[in-house]
């Protein structure tokens, strides 16, 4: 498996390419910054500070000074690129892009996809696509919006999709299931069993247990 | 099922008690401070800043100055309670008082046990066991003490314990697991349906998919 080398962060970790696909601007390349330079590498470098201001501060804490100061960029040219920090907010943290792989599979093989997909989404991004919301748990006021999106994006998408009896509950305890999956391959990296062990293998130990709860419990 | 209403923070989560216990120290009250008030007060303040200080930053970067601060007491103080950083850090980030309950039944029956553990801990701490090493992960320097020491001290132990092939890579799918349990009930909650299942129904649904772990794969 070859997981990133570079440590999960908020700012590393997560939509940022997926976010850049969904504005039609993904760079095959796969660098941060534009090959010239200037103003994509400043929406880049918005982009990050605001991902990593969201993620570990409560949303009222975060400021666009705050962002413009840690990305280097004057408050003004965020406004103009991205208007209000609500609309910054729902351009940063959006769970969709992963949330539309992640569940791309009839609910019969569901489990082994998601393991799967879990795998090659982390690498891709080189970060874990949903585990940015339990960093944002150690912030103490849990009220943030960046929870409810995740509640919003990834539980409720899912529980929509379940047949059969508690798929609220179900699908809560599958999205744990992933969050802790993308935990432990961080958490064990680079030298732990998981770190190691391929896809496969890893699919074949992990999708049972979600593909139980996908299945009814 | 009585999940604390509490917020789930570096400051409340984790084994606040459970170090009280180590120590001799638990009372019954569950109260903060001591009901005289004064040098147990101070101690606690203490631990809760160093565990939040833990948690949040670097480890080089944490100073018993900015400890001492946060908790309002003299850098003195600290010193002489609690002896050099590393000394205070191994006092307040220590899972072993975790990880023997959780680990504490025969290994057939180990799955139930661990999710009806888990939500038993987390009521009686007011916060989870486990989960502030995931906070940790959203500090860009990966390498802090709090992850070798959950390393050590959960999955390294779990380990240990497991027969069979990839005992290693089975025991850090079975911590994932415990740590998205974990993060979905914090994530979830108040209003969410992991919060209004019973302990037994979560068991029934969750733990067979770590079973399966640990009974081999």
């Amino acid at each position: 498996m070859s997981t990133a080398d570079e440590p999960i962060s908020p700012a590393t970790a997560g939509t940022e390419r997926t976010v850049h696909r969904e504005a039609g601007e993904l760079r095959g390349d796969g660098a941060e910054g534009g090959p010239e330079g200037g103003p994509e590498t400043g929406r880049d470098a918005i982009i990050r500070a605001a991902r990593r201001a969201f993620t570990l501060k409560p949303y009222a804490e975060v400021t666009m000074r705050g962002i413009a100061a840690a990305a280097g960029v004057s408050p003004s040219l965020i406004v103009k690129r991205f208007g209000t920090k609500e609309a910054l907010f729902n351009t940063v943290v959006d769970f969709r892009p992963a949330a539309a792989e992640l569940f791309d599979a009839p609910l019969p093989g569901l489990g082994r996809h998601l393991v799967l997909t879990m795998v090659d989404l982390r690498d891709r991004l080189r970060g874990d696509p949903l585990l940015r919301v339990v960093f944002s748990l150690g912030i103490e006021d849990e009220r943030t919006l960046l929870r409810s999106r995740f509640r919003e994006q990834v539980t409720d998408r899912l529980a929509a999709v379940l047949t059969g009896p508690d798929a609220r509950l179900r699908a809560e305890l599958v999205a744990g299931q992933l969050l802790g999956l993308g935990a432990t391959l961080s958490l064990h990296r680079p030298d732990g069993a998981t770190a190691h062990a391929t896809a496969d293998r890893l699919a074949d130990l992990y999708a049972p247990g979600i593909q139980h709860l996908v299945d009814g419990g």
